[in-house]
């Protein structure tokens, strides 16, 4: 297909389509002749993933393109992780983090092999700091109930991705499953916490004058 | 206290505390004489709480407004819930959103008593909408292991929840947990993704000229 049928099919600009060549988040079109390119469904495919990433995902076109050539460069799968996690996470220096919450969050992950600068080790110590300072410290099993939580989640994760066939299907599974995965968790786990909390506390009458919070 | 000295304990300037006040987020402090207002350890610890709404939930002030407000309204536990759950997230539309999403994250949650507008139950189908537009439809119980993992998340909340003593501070983590949680719980998945991947896959050698991503 022609630049413009390309640009009407996935909803980005041309000119927005030619920055992301430019970037490399986008292969070059096939040259039928020397001044017509040939765009394919590859291209389309890669337009839809490059939105999700930044749309829904929320990463910068960097970021997006760091996961990209991630998935194009052929790199074992671990690899991938890797990469998307890093791409996903704020950098953090375990230097900075206060030694008494990366020890209580190592203490949630008994025998697991996670690497010292995973950034997810040192997000969740550098949140469960702020928990410490405003009085919510952990006292009833949270940190080891949430990382129990956390390995079922990461197993559904590796489910997912081994029923790809391929290294390039699992590696894009490894992306989009690492970028948007978290937003679709947060979302089950508030449904979750509704059908708990509605079991567990007495389900009190709305008051005749309670409005729904919009916000 | 006076203000000075709130000010430096709390690291929020004087402009901001007083800003704070006429947004009620902050009381009003005792006047133990015409000109003189004096703070206590309370209007700190309320401080800390709006700076790790803020700066580490990423609220803004009218959304910390609105959990504070449900705090101080000596309202049940169950709507604070609500009220947090809505502060956190997107506003989302059930009609706009796919039917086929909406029910595949439906029959993920079975026999869970969840309201239709559950802002978790929105944003998880709107994100799968999007899983689907980039082709990673849920093909190996992706959802269901989600939603698995979420009830234990979930479990873990309302166990520390109910750890507290007293309807306030209860009321203090719903609203803690809901607007930090979700960091905390990415954090430790990419920790258990590392654990699962690295059991499942082959550990290649890195090759020697790979560079630790730094996006």
């Amino acid at each position: 297909m022609k630049m413009a049928e390309l640009s009407t099919a996935s909803g980005v600009s041309a000119a927005t389509i030619k920055y992301y060549q430019r970037e490399r988040l986008l292969p070059a079109a096939d040259k039928t002749a020397p001044n017509q390119a040939d765009y394919t469904e590859r291209h389309l495919e890669r337009l839809r993933l490059i939105r999700a990433l930044t749309e829904v995902g929320g990463l910068s076109v960097a970021r997006a393109g760091a996961v990209i050539a991630s998935i194009d460069s052929g790199e074992p799968v671990l690899y991938t992780f890797a990469t998307a996690q890093h791409a996903i996470s704020e950098h953090l220096d375990a230097a900075d983090i206060d030694a008494d919450a990366l020890q209580h969050v190592d203490a949630a992950m008994p025998g697991w092999r996670v690497s010292p600068d995973n950034p997810g080790r040192l997000a969740a110590a550098r949140v469960y700091e702020t928990f410490v300072a405003v009085g919510q410290a952990d006292e009833a099993g949270w940190l080891a109930g949430y990382a129990a939580s956390a390995l079922q989640a990461a197993e559904a994760d590796l489910n997912e991705i081994d029923s790809r066939v391929g290294r390039d299907a699992q590696a894009e599974t490894v992306v989009v499953g690492s970028v948007l995965g978290d937003r679709l968790f947060s979302g089950l786990r508030r449904a979750a916490q509704e059908h708990v909390a509605s079991g567990r506390y007495p389900a009190p009458a709305y008051p005749d004058d309670y409005e729904e919070p919009t916000p």
